[in-house]
């Protein structure tokens, strides 16, 4: 059981349905499934929140709605507020990079809410003092307001590549070996002589070049064997063209 | 001039113009501006794209579109392509925080592209040929495919934040120094002794308590403040109790 489901996102008084659609997708997409709505003020129906959804659209079905802030986050045991808005009691915030390990340490034994404001108008100061934990999303100094479920998005990811469980795609072939690219510079060195695109006197001043470029390009075993080949193939033709 | 204004958000073949409007938003939070649409579908208007951008609008007004992908990218150094799906070709995708350093590298000498595919399809064999980079955003393995406004978001969110220019905001207030929290000890002990709270036998033990709160509460000069005042109000609150 992954610590992530002791998150919980909270959203207090959402007023679009597309926004709080957007928010189950960027969760589903994170690990993350523990939606609570305070008070929502949707009142353009569930149509575009269904729509934005998508293939999260039983997340977005099973969220809870509570009357008040208390019932949503009453046992939670850290409670951290998104703000873009600074302040007094609003200065201790942190980036959620910052705050994610210790979030997750706290969810590891109990359940951790993450508070996020109204789309009009973030979180209140009465909200904001039942936080144990501000959190700010840098952003560049001229646009500091996140959509409602960017901001979630950004923090559910956070706390998601903080876990560590995600698990980078394999690269299925084996990185050159430095034999491999002797091999590879010797052949090229024969070709090249053999096709005329050096002299002799020049070609360990040209083989420099190549070497250059291999080192940053030929990586895989797979790569390597690209590179042989065109060698090989390169030779082959130039054998085979009639003598002028 | 920042770096991150040679960076360009390519998107192909974008569908909803309300995507495209949050795409906007996220880049003007991050800083970024350059927009370019390749052969865009939009059929639903503009309507829902201006309200998506909300004050970012003048980003959405200001995109370039062209037919094709050659004509979006001809320009650039580096072409970062995002993809969820893997497969042949795809295998050395990387993340967009392992990238990052890399890209904002390339952007200080030359235009740099990030390229996101279709709503629907993400980017196609053929246009993935094009990219000198692949990206591919961490998510859980349930639900791999991020809203095509939500994976703008990450891409630009980690190139912002790596770029480093993010100030977080001051904590006005100094940390607290050793001696003021020996002060704030003594003042507690003295005034959980006057008040009866512990005998003089328990004080130690009492105040190894207090010192694993305050040190993890009290951090900053106005925290120490705060607590050194609540002693003083207890000890005047009471001498002033009449003695039973």
């Amino acid at each position: 059981m992954s610590v992530l489901s002791n998150i919980r996102i909270v959203l207090v008084e959402p007023r679009y349905s597309g926004n709080i659609g957007s928010v189950c997708r960027a969760m589903a997409n994170m690990g993350i499934s523990d939606l609570t709505l305070v008070a929502p003020r949707v009142t353009d129906g569930w149509e575009e929140g269904e729509r934005m959804a998508c293939h999260a659209n039983e997340l977005l079905r099973g969220r809870r709605e509570c009357a008040t802030l208390e019932e949503a986050v009453g046992d939670c045991a850290a409670v951290a507020g998104a703000t873009a808005r600074l302040g007094l009691y609003r200065q201790h915030v942190r980036t959620p990079r910052e705050l994610a390990p210790e979030l997750l340490q706290r969810a590891a034994t109990g359940r951790v809410a993450l508070l996020f404001g109204r789309e009009d108008n973030g979180l209140g100061n009465d909200e904001i003092a039942r936080c144990t934990h501000l959190l700010r999303i840098p952003t560049g100094p001229d646009y500091i307001s996140l959509n409602l479920a960017q901001a979630v998005m950004i923090c559910c990811y956070e706390l998601f590549v903080a876990e560590g469980s995600y698990e980078a795609p394999d690269e299925k072939s084996a990185p050159v070996e430095a034999r491999q690219r002797e091999r590879l510079q010797k052949l090229w060195r024969e070709t090249m002589l053999m096709i005329g695109f050096m002299k002799d006197d020049k070609a360990d001043h040209m083989m420099q070049g190549f070497q250059r470029i291999f080192s940053r390009g030929v990586r895989t075993a797979d790569d390597a064997h690209i590179m042989m080949g065109v060698a090989r193939q390169t030779q082959w033709a130039a054998r085979r063209q009639p003598k002028r």
